[in-house]
């Protein structure tokens, strides 16, 4: 409610402007992957799009995730095509939002997969995570990492806003 | 980046607890949905998905938005099938989101949809939509608003968390 009554009041100064859109550049984009932590994720099962909010860890042109099993899961084993959004949208002069077209692939507990894994684990454990339930990545816990996955990132853009008159 | 900082100081207090996830009624994801308006919309085309950020003003089992002409409006014409998630992630100790599973109907500018476009424009002007490029809806610059549509809603489903042990 407090964030509605700001924004409110912010909306009041910005009546009678409007916003000049640029696209970023790839760097730009890559700045915001790595600084954001929660993106959205749309998968798609027979033309019909889910969107739901996820943790991520961008490094070396990956998306890093993990899940416990449920539909995302499900849908992405039955085609990986995905796409991403992160944004910061919170001041109300200007907002930035990466779309990312990407390629779901899981890394399933399996020795072929241990060094990706760790490499994930090793990014997870930078930040708890509390949006997902009883998915903290503790020491000798790691049995509630039910899928853990990365997204190759195939392609990106970005737009940032910023107030025009 | 002040908020990174003051959500990693919340996390580590967080570390070694998890998050106990409730569905939530009918009743409070339209509640959710009534005090926000901004969403993310999944749509699809050839089994691709793409989601972005969008205004959203919630009105009797429709979601009214508008747009500029792109690619969302293009593929949403082609496939109505449409997926919002909205929520509210901000508070460090527990979070809230709603999927909406929805159809996409387009307002046209044709006598057969004066009323429903009355009824947007209506939601429209009670917020200013900063995060639209050149889309501020005031009276004389109806020509800004290029696409007028609602999301009829099928089917939302939601969660809260809340910390757990």
């Amino acid at each position: 409610v407090r964030g509605d009554d700001a924004r409110d009041k912010n909306l009041d100064v910005l009546r009678g402007v409007s916003m000049v859109v640029h696209e970023i550049s790839e760097q730009e984009c890559r700045e915001l992957l790595a600084r954001t932590h929660i993106a959205r994720l749309a998968c798609v099962s027979h033309n019909q799009p889910y969107v739901v909010p996820i943790h991520i860890d961008f490094h070396r042109d990956y998306l890093y995730g993990f899940s416990t099993q449920g539909l995302k899961i499900e849908w992405m084993r039955q085609n990986p095509l995905v796409c991403l959004e992160a944004d910061d949208l919170s001041p109300p002069t200007h907002w930035v939002s990466v779309v990312v077209f990407g390629h779901y692939e899981e890394l399933p507990r399996l020795p072929e997969y241990a060094d990706l894994r760790r490499v994930a684990e090793g990014l997870f454990q930078k930040h708890a995570m509390w949006w997902e339930p009883a998915a903290a990545p503790l020491p000798g816990h790691e049995r509630r990492l039910s899928v853990v996955y990365r997204i190759r990132i195939d392609r990106m853009t970005g737009r940032r806003a910023s107030m025009g008159k």
